[in-house]
């Protein structure tokens, strides 16, 4: 994660904005985690929050459940054969995910859950309110720490002159690419 | 809305999945309005339950409040201006929200709030549940109807073969566009 760089937190936000798949990542210093997430969206600017789905049956959840944190990984198109395999399989049927789809783990500032080494952003966060439904839980969470690499997040915003190709999912194996900014001319200076 | 077709609504969620930027309307019957809404999610597939964040003092939050409806619109990219408005200008200092961002109403089979006639696809939704933040709220609704334009969505996804170009949110004027579909080869078969 050498090409990346913190980020103030009063944008981190921005950093799920365009509406990516995101890889969750857990871990409680003797076990760890991650799986992917299509589900999930910014509740609040500042301080920053987040929100996500996660599945109760995941081998994941636990992990959430006793240690309150979880990291977020956003990891660009060229990694979706990872980010399909890390929603596809179960850390039930393996001993290390990670090695499974080809991601390395780092170490995260704040939170005991590893990072992904691989990711153009990774955020940490600290779970704050939850809402329950029948088979899943949709958890609040706080941003603690929040990095990005420099070359395709700068100013607070996702720039795509450098060739980012963020990633999207539409359905199953199915993901869509966006790789091109549109600047609207603001006439009335909102 | 003649070329768009109503879709099951254990698909309704699909719609969302790659994180476009919407345009939620509101109505009582006798005034109507629309905003842009960067952070929404499914939560649930079937039933089918989407989340969105509303700011407490938007001009269409009380339309809500009072009717517990409100339409999800899906426009594409060609629409960017007419979205940016949407999200910029407020119902409070207009007669016609629709009128000034240049787009069309079109009645809605179960809820009382206009839909977009030009979005590519639309939702009528009913809240179920809240969550209270200090300035918006998190709003979870029921989808009770779908719809989509046929050669975008079909068999229950997006398609992107007829020129499709979803919009997402960046920041501020910034948005970018998804234009493209990867497949990943399963190979595990999951």
């Amino acid at each position: 994660m050498d090409k990346q760089k913190v980020i103030p937190l009063s944008r981190a936000y921005s950093l799920l904005n365009p509406g990516v798949v995101v890889l969750v990542s857990v871990g409680d210093g003797l076990r760890d985690n991650l799986f992917a997430v299509t589900w999930n969206m910014p509740v609040e600017s500042d301080p920053p929050m987040v929100a996500i789905l996660s599945g109760k049956d995941h081998y994941s959840y636990p992990f959430i459940e006793r240690t309150g944190e979880f990291g977020i990984n956003i990891l660009d198109a060229s990694w979706v054969n990872s980010v399909y395999l890390s929603g596809t399989t179960s850390g039930h049927d393996m001993e290390d995910k990670f090695t499974h789809v080809g991601l390395h783990r780092c170490k995260a500032e704040r939170i005991k859950a590893p990072l992904v080494e691989e990711a153009v952003a990774s955020l940490e966060c600290r779970v704050v309110r939850t809402m329950d439904f029948p088979e899943s839980v949709l958890l609040v969470a706080e941003v603690v720490e929040a990095y990005a690499c420099a070359n395709h997040f700068a100013h607070g915003k996702w720039t795509f002159e450098n060739d980012l190709k963020l990633l999207h999912h539409v359905s199953g194996p199915r993901f869509c690419v966006s790789e091109r900014a549109i600047v609207v001319e603001d006439k009335e200076g909102a």
